[in-house]
């Protein structure tokens, strides 16, 4: 039993005050003295030839400071890969989705801004439009990028096992193929900018970010300047999603206008450009053979999954892998082929998101219900038979340190009565499971670990400096707990300077929940280090040898003599008086296998760690409207060890509104051509507080051998399960499968409209 | 011989840009949103006591946010030791002088809080009051404050070897008395503050200051908050020259009107605020008396002063022992005694000054001219004869590592022609010269040394994390250039994140020019750690032992072998791919004797080392007007080690301008009681750029054991012999000392109509 006096507490988030009183400010908030507003025109064309941009009459307009378009940016193409840098930011040969960035405008205010939008002359020569995979994989089909013929951006192939003879092994085979269009990310705070230039040439930004330092190298590759003379500068952030990873085309616009202008400028962008000019995600048809034997495990699977990638790669190859490597981390299997294909179209751009692919995760799910259906089997026991287990390897060779799967999906089904309820529920009343895993603790393809400097305060206060950012899940506090535990602090000890890329030390940034194991252990090990120089000096005092003292309520204390104690501030005193400072450094890099690729050689360690999550659902569909009532949910995850329960809860219920609430009920795009309906907060419905049903928080522990105090990730793995539980329940209420999502009213009414000639009738004879 | 790309050369300040263009801001261009004006209700009376303050009438005025009195401070009061903590800002029982602080307002604009303090009523008892050293020690002088009979503040008592026996040996012993009234610092920048609190309770403060962590330490104290709680932010500052040391009355009034009213408040002196109530120059009287034998050489010396300290403690101990100490670094002597009195007087606070005590260097300088004369020995003669060895011990038992005193007297007599010209001038043109020295590492009161970190960032350049501040005297790029000189680097490579409590580790704070001496030994340290870590790398790579290699021009070179080297970009990259990130840290602490107290053992190491200057000044009188023309001007210092000649040039003509040209011929306070009559810049005279004479930069150099690359500091020393060199030359000039300073047309009449009765002539026979 491990004893700690600041982590596993379910203490107040070190953010809540501030966000919560409106004190945080956002980027758009910011505003700086002479600061311009920045507008950017976008294609009104899918796919066109730019032949001329006239910016003549724009400039002359009273109040206009900057007009920028091709002809100002530098021309590097940005992509995350060296293979995938497709997209120059202000294009100068082609437009290729609507809404694309063909010129900015910085000026005095907004009207003149959006005046001086409207005067600009773009001459384009259309060309045809491809706006599903299936077109764009037509023979003949235009191309998008010359270099990628069949308009076939990224193909990931993996094969393990004989997949053959796993199918011929087969006591069962079934295959389906499912199917949902894209979904937007919708953070709380749209997309904005804030950049500035001083005389020296140094470039000072504010944006949302999954990462200062993810920001800053592409922006200096992009702007052609050196790296240390990009500051990408703290700020609040409402929430990333997999959506702020990448630098964005407006990070390099407003630079290019505060550069060409010589003041600051703010481009802050409106709910619809937000959905449209960041990335949102991937739309996917997953078509997934699997074969078991008798008792429903899994013999042999063979997926083919196409991703609508948008007209540019952005991080195509990550997002083309990871709905497939979350599921292979889940469920045991031998033999599986996957062919992963991200296609472009003339449609704006992809990219990862935190619940990677409702389509291949319900898929699966779904499709382990229809079999366990046909063979007899509830889905609780298809899944227990098929769960991971600490010690396995995932096919594609990654050893799993922890895992505490199959015990999230006992608790989840104990605590949810699922014994009980499985086919005894009433008519139209259903009950649903689904499970996935998230590799967290994993480089994206930045060099370099995450560091941490930590130095000691003469008040016996410690400040950490870290370059971990917090966009919304608790990284800060996290941070703060961690440090104040180690070093025998109160988290008010604990002054916090992060994420700005001038003070703050290399980090690979915070995605896939990565950063409690990667960022969390630097801080770690920083505190440690500290911690190792301060018993130094506080031993000659206590006399009594370094290793046998212990660091806790502002103290340190000989262990198991609670009266021999002094108190850290005195040693910082005495040590400071002696002219040495107390201070320590922490570098964590995940143990991974640096020859693994994307594309070309997906095997090997992914992550050093994996996280695990079950989710239960219980639902009511009306059977007149199509319309579902969520009862109640059970979300349970390994998290390897609860730093601070209260988050992860936070993280639990976030989770589950995004992944099953809005993305399996609610939330799609709905197009016209190449053109978004329902960019907008009133069309695209996302679901509110007073839609939730109950959530009920299971947290299970894993204790992982590398994670800091055995801690892997809070939530998202709960998030990727949400969407799974909820088809699940709903197809056992209605007694028929649904394969394409979200489940909204017509998709359901004409579920149970068919439902007689399927005979795949999940578990509801009765109904 | 030396070989170094970086240091030693002459190159462009670091700063130079944003300060030409006025891209740079100071505290008062700060302008946070809502933020208000805060103004500060002064004393009308020198000595009273407060009865009531009633600001009912005030707090309805529309537009006012809050209002401070005594009865919203804590009560605590401010001394920089513990014997001196005598000021409670915003003081309770009674005012000690004209513009003492009775209450502020802040309001939403100026009018209103200047509207806002005609409102508040002060009830006062007027007591009586003392204005002049003399009439507040006389018997029965209203005392100012209860605890310091006869108005005696400090009494500084030094008595090393036999002093009587010294005189009885002596050939010849004079005794003069000298005296100069106060005079301002006139930093460029006016005293501002800004100052706000989250709602954390966290406060943010912006002011000029000579040390961040100089201010936050008594801030937290002030306003009973934890350190970690206060942070004192970087900000451009325009000066300090010993006035910025301390906190102000308005740190603390400011940080209580943020805190009271909820917002952000600017505090922005006037300029005759910031003469009255920031800390200005004492005043002084000297009387001095010298034993010399036949050659000139002193044997013995009695020395007793008194300093006009004003209503309060401030820095008192410390302003009244550093002329004395300054004075028996410069020369040789076995036997002095020294008794030094800071007298209270209802007169505004004075402190420590970068040109301390003009009337003590210039008494010493001018009466060894005046034995000189006597035993026919001139002056530069008598300043070589008494002039400090490396390898001594100070009188008070400091050892002097590095010392070059005697060269700096030899470069500029000979460079000025001196033997030329000494006693063979036309009448009214004369020649002088003036010698002083300065401890330039030592601490003030302040525990521990200064820290330093630096991280290498990706892109192969570094940041240094630092506490140092620069408040104009180019410590910031002093640090840069230690920095890219040690890491092999270019300047510009270097990022620098200085003066911010949050973020930098402790530094003992920018005094006595400290800074290149203490945080600059700090920097070199970090780097120097991690370049230890990069050498390991390296050394891999280069299959070479670490200790053979050299890091310059970016690279990594094996020493002797030009062409087996690597990019440093390339080291830390290949670290960074591995997990480890190249960073380092630096503490450095003067050796000082920690037993040393400024009153009560004023015995044993006070600096680690300590610079020497001398100045050479040639002027011409006119004997109609009593105007000095300065023809021209020789300067020379041991600066140990001239990290950058061009800022160390610089440094002598601001020390030049400010200690001879201003505090010799225009500079002083003129009183009517406790009023000063001349806080402006129109009445009270510094010298402006026409006014200066050529100066003659002499850089001497000494090689210190223990300074960095052998550096001490950069032009204080200069800054302490100016004074002396300009009253030399007058005195040669018209043939009579003058023992009143500064020296303005009417005391030179004076002395020149008196001359020929003085038999003091000073080598003008022929006058």
């Amino acid at each position: 039993m491990k004893e700690f006096s600041i982590i596993g507490k379910g203490s107040k988030r070190v953010d809540a005050s501030a966000k919560a009183t409106g004190e945080a400010l956002f980027t758009a908030d910011l505003s700086l003295p002479r600061m311009l507003v920045g507008k950017v025109l976008r294609s009104s064309l899918a796919h066109a030839r730019i032949l001329n941009v006239d910016t003549s009459a724009a400039e002359r307009l009273p109040g206009v400071r900057a007009i920028v378009t091709s002809a100002d940016s530098t021309g590097e193409k940005w992509g995350v890969f060296r293979y995938t840098q497709d997209q120059a930011f202000l294009p100068a040969d082609k437009v290729r989705f609507i809404g694309e960035e063909v010129a900015a405008v910085a000026a005095v205010d907004e009207e003149t801004a959006l005046e001086a939008l409207d005067l600009i002359k773009v001459e384009y020569e259309e060309l045809p439009a491809v706006f599903t995979v299936a077109d764009a994989l037509k023979p003949g089909a235009v191309l998008i990028h010359e270099s990628n013929p069949g308009n076939i951006n990224v193909h990931v192939h993996i094969e393990v096992g004989d997949v053959e003879k796993g199918f011929a092994r087969s006591y069962h085979v079934r295959e389906d193929t499912f199917a949902a269009p894209e979904e937007s990310y919708f953070q709380a705070e749209p997309y904005a900018v804030v950049a500035r230039f001083d005389n020296a040439g140094n470039l000072e930004i504010w944006m949302p970010n999954a990462g200062p330092h993810l920001k800053a190298k592409p922006l200096s590759n992009c702007l052609r300047m050196p790296l240390n003379k990009v500051r990408v500068r703290k700020i609040t952030i409402g929430g990333a999603f997999g959506g702020r990873s990448e630098i964005s085309p407006a990070d390099v616009i407003c630079s290019l206008l505060a550069r060409k202008s010589g003041l600051p400028v703010k481009v802050a962008y409106t709910r619809e450009e937000n959905t449209i000019a960041t990335r949102q995600a991937h739309s996917m048809t997953a078509s997934i053979r699997t074969g078991v034997d008798r008792e429903g495990r899994v013999l042999s699977r063979d997926i083919t999954c196409y991703m609508d990638g948008g007209a540019y790669s952005s991080t195509g190859p990550i997002a083309t892998s990871v709905p497939f490597l979350c599921m292979e981390q889940a469920y045991r299997m031998e033999n599986v082929r996957y062919n992963g294909f991200r296609v472009f179209t003339n449609k704006p751009i992809r990219g990862m998101f935190r619940t990677h692919g409702r389509a291949f995760a319900c898929g699966v799910d779904l499709q382990l219900d229809m079999i366990g259906e046909e063979l007899g089997i509830d889905p609780v026991s298809m899944r227990l038979r098929n769960a991971r287990r600490a010690g396995d390897h995932t096919p594609t060779r990654s050893f799993v340190p922890s895992c505490a799967m199959t015990e999230t999906i006992e608790r989840t089904a104990e605590q949810s009565r699922w014994s009980q309820k499985w086919g005894k529920l009433p008519p139209y009343h259903g009950i649903g499971i689904g499970c996935n895993s998230v590799q967290t603790g994993f480089p994206m393809g930045i060099r370099g670990g995450s560091s941490a400097f930590i130095k000691f305060n003469e008040d016996g206060g410690a400040t950490v400096i870290s370059g971990v950012v917090d966009n919304g899940q608790g990284n800060e506090n996290m941070l703060v707990q961690i440090a104040s535990e180690e070093l025998g602090l109160l988290p008010e000890d604990i002054q916090l300077i992060t994420a700005d890329t001038e003070v703050t030390p290399s980090d690979p940034g915070s995605y896939s929940m990565c950063e409690t194991f990667v960022g969390g252990n630097a801080v770690r090990l920083a505190a440690k280090d500290a911690k190792r120089k301060l018993f130094e000096v506080a031993a000659r005092v206590l006399e009594a040898k370094p290793e046998t003292l212990i660091a806790a309520d502002r103290k340190i204390f000989v262990r198991g003599e609670p009266d021999r104690s002094i108190a850290t501030a005195r040693v910082i005193r005495m040590a400071l008086g002696k002219g040495q400072s107390i201070a320590g450094e922490g570098s964590f890099w995940p143990k991974v296998d640096p020859r693994r690729e994307w594309v070309d050689n997906p095997y090997g360690q992914l992550s050093e760690t994996f996280s695990f999550g079950t989710v239960i659902a219980e639902v009511k569909v009306d059977p007149e409207t199509g319309l579902v009532e969520v009862l109640e949910t059970w979300a349970s995850q390994d998290v390897g060890f609860a730093l601070n329960p209260k988050v992860i809860e936070g993280q639990f219920e976030g989770g589950l509104t995004m992944g099953g609430q809005g993305g399996m009920l609610t939330e799609y795009h709905l197009w016209d051509g190449g053109r978004l309906l329902n960019p907008g907060q009133l069309e695209y419905r996302l679901p509110l507080a007073p839609d939730m049903p109950r959530i009920n928080p299971i947290i299970v522990e894993s204790d992982d051998p590398a994670g800091p105090y055995g801690a892997k990730e809070a939530g998202m793995s709960v998030a990727m399960s949400a969407a799974q539980a909820y088809v699940s329940a709903i197809c056992n209420a209605i007694g028929a499968p649904i394969k394409e999502y979200p489940l909204t009213p017509d998709k359901i009414l004409e579920a149970i409209e068919k439902k007689g000639g399927t005979g795949e009738s999940l578990s509801k004879k009765k109904v």
